[in-house]
């Protein structure tokens, strides 16, 4: 933040304006053909992981591939250079992850051969993380993420209680429906059905035959229609406690003398330095 | 709004009355009427989706069919007759939506031919619109839709990052179970197996079979436990906060001695100066 | 509610308290042992219907039936003679209900015959709606069912909008996946179908198998994921409302001159009379 | 606690510090190894079910499991020594969790055997109740634990209500669909089909095949849509009113002047009477 270090070239300025801001018309413009790259070399992933439609295509979505792969390390450079503390950049978790998007298919050039080819299209797969790159344009929904903070702390409890839960339902239900053909064939398996029933997902791979086993299923999913209402309940607190503190800002009053708001409703005084409040308005 | 264009004409004022209107009891009679026509050719058009019943009777139900679709092209034409300006209502919602509702039958026509029948079963299809119509009769919930417009940007916020989370759990997933005999064949497939399971459908068309795919479904599984909490959250707090909107406006008295408002539901005294508040407004 | 009718024996009073009351030892005796009751015949009705058990335990399972049906029949006659007005109880909802379980094992009786018995066996089934007389021994739970009440109009709207939501998806997914082999044979299945979807049930007796059908599908679940916040987000309201009108109550001062409570918080004068409420507790 | 009962020795005051503490150094670090062996005898036993993993390790998981076990013994013996009332400990929930946890292990040496062998594999399963010992790492989380305590009732209710609605909707389920190949073979299969449905969760082992079965099924969906906000709307109001409490309790100051309370947080003056508020406290 201190501007004496060295002298700044102007042009970097501007590269720095387009990349990072979108302000100007130009780098307006740049964040648009940006997102629309990362949407096309998203499709283009997903599309070459359809055995048909790559055998068919393989061509073209190669070169598109290489090209955005191209565009996005010229990307990478620019952002290097153009800011004044590279380092802010490269070690944010942005930065990371448009490293990390760019560099799995060069990564696909050196690595070849035979057996190696099932890795490489995992490294390949790894530039989907390029998604992440439009959290940053979906702008910040501050509320959204302080009303998570806020009850972090108690969804983290809550969802290690149902961890537990499922724990020892699992073993409830492994020794139950065990012997059966049910598929509980194992404790990780019986809590992997636990936790299907209890976030009430309900694959139906596995599920209980014997009476018993159906009736101890019953009692678990009525139970997990009860704990559902858990995080939400803490969720809505939040939000409300939110909105709440927004109604305090019902009274719009503003001290005459310390120029201090947030005053309660019917305030007569200030509550920072006595002054009294409405008098001036009216007199 | 101006009423100097033309002389329109009396019947035509009637017409309106009837047709837009519910207050006289032939406007009643009419919406009932037309409410009635649109649940039977609703239940027409789903009764020729079945073969048995349509093998049976089709003679009738292509009557009954076409009798409604007359009916309403008539009242589509009555619509744009009885009103001042027909423009707004073409292009309105529901403008567009009764034509579209009644064309389907006529294209059925002409488009006639061996090949193109399937095609034409789709136009048939198309009339289902006509439920939109419904909505109409509904009555607006003015709360529902305000709450739901107030937590629009949020809630498109959430359901956008659902999505994205969903692309790279799929990913994953791809990665993890893409060789087994799971499902998992292409990173489309698995994006839909994210959404079927974070979203607690579960179908089980697709599901993980290896332990460490069913490791990272149980994850998923209960994070979509957690995060189902926040589009609750959101509305629950739009609601509350319209419900205490509601609270503080109930009563709007103002005390005619020192202008005290915020009084109780009942109040018959300034409760800042004692002063007596309805007696002025009744005197 | 006159008194004046006939002279009412004493009898019949004590039989009252017995029955319709539950202050008296005797009175929770008989509550509790006609609790029982209900019990037993649910859990006999239930193991009727299992082939396996009514195989073996026919018998005693026919013996107990008839035990409590009787007894029901004998408790019947006693609330209708000791009631004063026969007429408020036989046509209330619980007299009616109380007939209802009454009759199927009489029925069963004379409609005897080789191809009758599958009919039969229903009528015996409907003896289950004895478990409504265990909605009398619940106690009423005055908030839940004031907050439903307060919040019935609005879910109705909301619940009548997914059956249009859902009709029209179906129709959609009938025209994407209907030609292929996943089961939407019909419209009516498919809006099954979309039922199944959108409430998050997800059976998977039908599911798309095309990428059109699976991309509709995954759009339908993210838009059921955000619509069950709806009537949470209603009923959460409608509680929240109730709890502030409790939180009004924290002003727990009474008029000194007309004893009028709920003031608001920082109220000096009462709203009732105009009387100084602080004045006199503190000088 | 009544101190005058025997002298009690420093060495047991010592290792109650360590044991039942997390203050000092080393009793935090015994609370941390504690954790890491319940963890590891959890998987070990986890590990065991899994039949492929136990026939090659299976000499590893036993002795691992003898040292864990001797270890929660030795744990055990000197939870009771260093209490004074070792009564309160044995007979508390943890007191007996953790014998509980402890015992099978030792079962499993006498009660040997070539048929009894199934059973004690039931035994050792009991272990996994040792995961109870993580409640008590969790941390109280008082706020979650009172709204639930607060609820608990009302909730009781609800899934009483929601009990008796699957009963009646799991007979008329078997009474439509019983005759057909679609699962419903008994009324207890039904009630657990209908349980399966209105949680949401949807196995799809049992799922009705009828048009009338559908239809009913797609009401009874439609339904639990509805009914879930019910747990949540209560679970929210708690919290809300938790959180209102709160937000008034948040700054308790009195005016000293003119006794006003109901200040924000950070007031410095009696919004009533202007007089400084802080100052005759610190003064």
């Amino acid at each position: 933040m201190s501007k004496q270090k060295k002298p700044f070239p102007k042009w970097k300025y501007k590269l720095h304006e387009i990349i990072y801001g979108a302000n100007t018309p130009t780098g307006k413009f740049f964040d648009i053909a940006l997102l629309i790259a990362i949407l096309v070399s998203i499709i283009v992933v997903m599309l070459e992981s359809v055995t048909s439609i790559d055998q068919q295509y393989h061509k073209i979505l190669n070169i598109t591939e290489w090209a955005i792969t191209i565009l996005f390390t010229v990307e990478y450079i620019a952002r290097i250079i153009s800011i004044k503390k590279p380092r802010v950049y490269i070690f944010s978790f942005f930065g990371i992850v448009d490293l990390l998007s760019t560099i799995p298919k060069y990564l696909s050039l050196f690595l070849a051969g035979s057996h190696a080819l099932v890795l490489l299209r995992a490294l390949r797969l790894l530039r989907i993380f390029r998604i992440l790159k439009l959290v940053r344009y979906l702008g910040a929904s501050d509320k959204l993420s302080k009303a998570l903070m806020a009850s972090r702390a108690k969804i983290s409890v809550f969802l290690f209680a149902v961890v537990i839960l499922c724990t020892i339902l699992g073993t409830v239900m492994y020794l139950v429906e065990g012997s059966s053909d049910s598929g509980f064939t194992s404790i990780p398996r019986s809590i992997y059905w636990a936790i299907v029933t209890l976030t009430t997902v309900g694959y139906g791979d596995i599920h209980p035959i014997t009476p018993l086993g159906q009736f101890i299923a019953s009692i678990i999913m009525i139970l997990g229609y009860g704990i559902i209402a858990i995080p939400t309940g803490i969720v809505s607190a939040e939000y409300v406690k939110d909105a709440q503190r927004d109604k305090v800002h019902t009274n719009t009053q503003a001290c005459s003398a310390c120029n201090a708001t947030n005053h309660i409703d019917d305030a007569k005084f200030c509550f920072e330095c006595g002054n009294e409040l409405n008098a001036y308005d009216e007199e």
